[in-house]
């Protein structure tokens, strides 16, 4: 798209409206929502118009329409529990709904009524956070005095579930004890788990996922990651398995629509669930990830994609299996990517060592301090040496779990031993309330499995851990696959694996469900070869899993006192500290506003419909639908247009803070209307999981009047524009006429 | 480089300053410098603050500082003939003086005197224009009233030597007749020729040619493309060939340097030599360029570069002698794929065939025009549509010429029957005049030449030939190589060839030289392959020509008279017109300003140092050398950053309209000084040859600021700033002290 003149003036006043340093960098800080009072009047600088106390209130407007699906965010839209997130969000329910005549990542979807809804894949789920409260005191009260790392691990364990089982005395209820600050303080998060979710409707990945793979973290963008979901409960309004008889969800707030969008400048608020972020680590530890594993990942996940792209050719319904894994893959490696790039100019690790420098001065000028936090960052720098020793083998294990067939077999025979236990005495992940995951897990399995690729993907996993270094090997795994001694270990690896799939019967889906249910004894029994080798394993896997703990337990100690220290620091400084991300509900905010990733070059925070338009090639990713290139050629945008803009935004760059987990998170105005959808991080935010960047951290936004207009204007879904109680532009008009 | 906020807001202002619309489109147009006065308004209106008339005098300052390099631009920039163009455009001169232990491409190269420059490359030339005038009367006159095409081709011809010739009487002078509108009109240019051309200073190829292939073409850009010659004459002050006796030629005028550069939205103008433009094609010719030119052009680059880098593979020497053909195919072939790509979204076919449509209804609407021209559009199509039919196999005897030992036996037997004519009688281009020229480039050869290369290449070319259509073959080419009947044509070839470059003598420089003096008996006695080739296909070679001179001659009644109604059309609507680039001389004018590539990204105009550190990865083509980047990691820039931009400027864009020839131009301010030189345009200006986009259409520039600081700072080139007047800053200074 060539833009004339008086888009350009536009642009260039756009633009001048989006340089940091004349808005104040609002945009660093996961806050907790109790936190948002505090920081009022950096929220009223940044635009905000509505009281800070009202986001405090977790059940109140508009937070109490904010919810969990596990992994992404979303928000309640209507009354009817519509729940808005990403196409990303719901792929894995729209390929659960897939075949390949009708292929709804290929077409979309989009339900007439109620009655139309499809399931949700297994494991659907749609969380209500319906109380918080800090249990820092009852969690740390059952340390015992000179608990050692395994003593601590198990305290901690135990209070955790102990107070789990309490609060989940309500039916229905899911809940969740969270640690912040390495384990400095303890909150009990109490959710309501809907677990009937279903597909109303997701526009064809052409529009949903457009850019696919390769626009993926990249700036501009022209991704409509948006789709609806409806949470369904009991007739008796209770959380219920999935059920024709079930009601929709009345959630008692829902999001209203922004119709009018925001522009250049104006204040953006998010909502949602932030997975993890590691803001307030070493130096060393920044340092390692650098140099050690993100490298390791990208390599990993590159020769796993390989793999799978070879083992799939010409076998489309093995590929529509691995679909949503080669999605997840190359998100991750590309993700890793940008980490290495983003670290090459952010100078981090210098940043970091000149902190704990400073950190160190502070805590030495001061008796007192030197006597509680003297040693805290040498006794954390010692605990994270001794577990980086075994990091090359934990990678390698670790791969082994993306092993369909051993970690079925595996789980089964855990949870078969750990059943032996009363349940409140069981492993945290293994308890009765954990069995619904468990099965989803596997169920899905039956979708996204395929012998050959998981054969093929584990014998190169297992070829890398043949190649560790002696010390590093685990002797039970070597002795399965006859490793050691003169023996090539690639072919005694291929020969043992074969061995297992051709014997296998757990190829077979059924088989995999029947095993969750089996009994130790049972399982002991079973001539299956994946269930000889987890039971072979067994000692093996709980010895490695108490050394991991055991080192866990020290972080436990040694993480906290570090950050106390540093918060004390920080305190002292005067400014105002928030948690690192934990999968909890926070708060970020700042301003829609544009970069400069390199030298003469200026992002501008909208792309436009023509920017659609512009990148279409016909081919994958960039194959957008026909019917949307009529409409952006005509400029067919009815109210959606913004009139600054000169055309309908399709996605906005703001500096909130975010991560993995925000995916699908309502963008919210000044107002705490639904302007957008957070789906994305600019490349240059990578690395935001360690170090904010305050010039060049963006969050990518799905803009809300894309949403309405390709609801509306392309694919009719005037249904849920009138739920949303948004009055449709182009019902009843002839889609090819012009207005 | 990440901007700091302050920075950034100059960036946002800088930006505001260059939206085209804001400041007008100045930018379309290759004046002929006698036009500037009658569009003064535009000038004034962009911002010039001399009278435009001063640019109409070409001996006045400061047109009287320009020179052409015979296919690039430069000017005087100093009383003693210090001429200033691009690095590229010395590439020639720079290679022919490096060896592999003395690489001055690798090292560059500072003379410390006079003394110590170094001999142009044969054939390197200063032409100085000092004067024109308007013939088309005499050529026209001359044309008799019903020639057929070859007639009136042979008749231009003539008419053309017969002015030469008598321009030429006065010594070390080289005169040229060119044609406008496609032989409307015609205008003797008389320039002086300056044969002693040396040089004197050019930066590492790693700043001359910082960003190589991979930058060219391409925006943001941090090439430091400048390097310096010196033209040097005879002691009585006339053209002679290189003689350590020769002195510096003293120019009527030399441009003062503008040390202070342009901001954004700043008038900048442009004096050169753009080569050629087809600005005035029909649609059907642009059609055929975009469906048949170009795509062939970039395949056979493609093919050519990659033979060439097979056969130099770990032969240094040979590699050496091929970089500068290597530099032309890349370019070449970046071109072409540029061209596609503007195509795609220029709409250039579509908006000349309403434009013809428009032109017709407009000559259809008055009598005497239907009567004058109403039949010029068809016959012009009837002539293109004749000649397009020989165009594969046209193209693919022209290739033939890229052979070196072909095209050097082919010059001399042609050379020796035209000699002998009377000199007046001979072709255009084996007259007298015409032979220092034909030894240069024999003599460049020496340093360009390998055998295996020319070979591969030759042998490549003539598969493509032999895969034509029987029906476009030439006879006496299958006669030669065996080709025809059941024979394996590849084969056929590859014997012939063989036993040519097995026989030869050629592939040895002196023996190539020695067959320019040979006489007809002596060329049609010699036993040498590629002479008896030479001799077969003379005939042929002939016949084709004269072809080819028919369709011209019937082109230059044709296009004329279409040209005539399209001006007067234009001019009926108040249309100034500047004619196509023909390698005159040109004046064209517009401002410093931006653009908007795609959907949400802007281009700023300026580069900045910081940009170059930015790109360095060590590797060419971008590694930059450690002290110049040193001396930006320390901001080290002393009076040469703009404050504005916040650092020194590297390079920058303007909206003036140019063209290959125009390389190496100086880029004046308002006030006639040099601030600049032209070297490229960008990735969108590619099809500004067949059209200019205002919005996107943008010529690239090195700043003096960059050229200054480099020459201060980095390589110590104090005697050069000294000559033209800028007071060094950083002499004596110690390079690692800040200032």
């Amino acid at each position: 798209m060539w833009m004339e003149g008086s888009q350009m003036r536009k642009f260039a006043l756009v633009l001048l409206l989006t340089i940091p340093s004349m808005i104040g960098h609002a945009g660093e800080g996961m806050w907790l929502p109790d936190q948002l009072p505090k920081i009022g009047a950096a929220l009223e600088a940044a635009g905000l118009q509505t009281p800070p106390e009202n986001f405090a209130d977790l059940t109140g407007d508009p937070m109490g329409a904010i919810v969990s699906l596990g992994g992404c965010s979303a928000s309640f839209v209507s009354p009817e529990g519509l729940v808005v997130t990403n196409h990303h969000c719901s792929y894995g329910t729209i390929q659960f709904n897939s075949t390949e005549e009708f292929n709804l990542l290929d077409d979309g979807f989009l339900a007439a009524g109620h009655e139309d809804e499809l399931a949700g894949a297994p494991g659907s789920r749609v969380y209500v956070t319906e109380s918080f409260s800090d249990v820092t005191d009852r969690v740390l009260a059952v340390i015992p005095a000179d608990a050692d790392g395994s003593a601590r691990f198990a305290a901690v364990e135990n209070a955790k579930k102990a107070i789990i089982a309490e609060c989940e005395k309500t039916p229905g209820h899911r809940c969740k004890v969270a640690s912040f600050f390495g384990g400095a303080a303890y909150r009990l998060y109490d959710q309501l788990e809907i677990r009937d979710v279903r597909l109303v409707y997701a526009p064809a990945s052409s529009i949903g996922k457009y850019g696919g793979d390769i626009d993926n973290w990249m700036w501009p963008r022209h991704t409509g990651d948006f789709s609806f979901l409806r949470a369904y409960v009991g007739r008796d309004g209770l959380p219920a398995d999935p059920s024709p008889d079930n009601v929709p969800y009345r959630p008692k707030h829902w999001l209203a629509i922004g119709v009018d969008g925001v522009e250049a400048g104006d204040f953006v608020m998010i909502a949602g669930f932030p997975g993890r972020t590691n803001r307030y680590r070493l130096a060393s530890e920044v340092e390692d990830a650098i140099e050690w594993t993100y490298p390791q990942r990208v390599q990993r996940r590159r020769e796993s994609l390989e793999i799978i792209e070879r083992e799939t050719a010409g076998r489309p319904q093995a590929a529509l299996a691995y679909a949503a894994w080669i999605s997840y893959m190359n998100n991750s490696m590309k993700n890793a990517e940008g980490m290495e790039a983003g670290f090459a100019y952010s100078h981090s690790v210098a940043r970091k060592r000149a902190l704990e420098a400073e950190l160190a001065t502070w805590i030495a000028a001061d008796p007192d301090r030197q006597a509680r936090w003297g040693d805290a960052l040498d006794e954390l720098e010692a605990v994270l040496a001794e577990q980086r020793m075994n990091r090359a083998r934990n990678m390698e294990l670790s791969s082994l779990k993306f092993n369909q067939l051993v970690s079925a077999a595996t789980t089964a025979y855990r949870l078969a031993r750990e059943r032996e236990k009363p349940d409140a005495e069981r492993k945290l992940g293994y308890q009765e309330r954990d069995m619904r995951r468990t099965r989803a897990r596997m169920a899905r399995m039956a979708r996204s499995f395929d012998a050959r690729v998981d054969m093929t993907l584990l014998e190169h996993t297992l070829d890398g851990y043949a190649a560790l270094p002696e010390a590093e090997h685990v002797e039970m795994l070597d002795e399965w696959f006859g490793l050691g001694g003169d023996v090539d270990p690639e072919t005694a690896i291929k020969t043992t694996l074969h061995g297992m799939y051709t014997a296998t019967a757990l190829t077979d889906s059924a088989a995999r469900m029947a095993l969750l249910d089996a009994d130790r004894a049972t399982l002991e029994a079973s001539d299956d070869p994946f269930v000889e080798f987890a039971v072979a394993m067994y000692d093996t896997n709980l010895e490695l899993e108490a050394e991991d703990e055991a080192l866990e337990g020290r972080l436990m100690e040694a993480r906290p006192m570090f950050i106390e220290a540093l918060l004390a620091y920080q305190t002292a400084h005067g400014v105002e500290i928030y948690p690192d991300a934990n999968g909890t509900l926070r708060v970020t905010f700042g301003n829609v506003m544009g970069y400069q990733p390199r030298d003469a070059v200026v992002y501008l925070p909208f792309t436009t419909a023509e920017g659609v338009a512009e990148k279409a090639t016909g081919e994958e990713p960039f194959n957008a639908p026909v019917p949307l290139l009529e409409a952006i050629a005509a400029a067919d945008y009815g109210p959606y247009a913004s009139e600054a803009i000169g055309s309908v935004p399709v996605d906005f760059l703001s500096d909130v803070d975010t991560t993995g987990g925000n995916s699908g998170s309502a963008t919210l105005d000044d107002q705490g209307r639904l302007v957008g959808l957070l789906f994305d991080g600019n490349w240059e935010s990578m690395i935001s999981d360690w170090d904010f960047l305050p010039e060049v951290t963006r969050s990518i936004h799905a803009d809300v009047r894309y949403m309405l207009w390709v609801m509306d204007r392309i694919d009719h879904a005037w249904n849920l524009l009138d739920e949303m109680g948004v009055e449709p532009a182009f019902n009843g008009a002839s889609p090819t006429e012009g207005r």
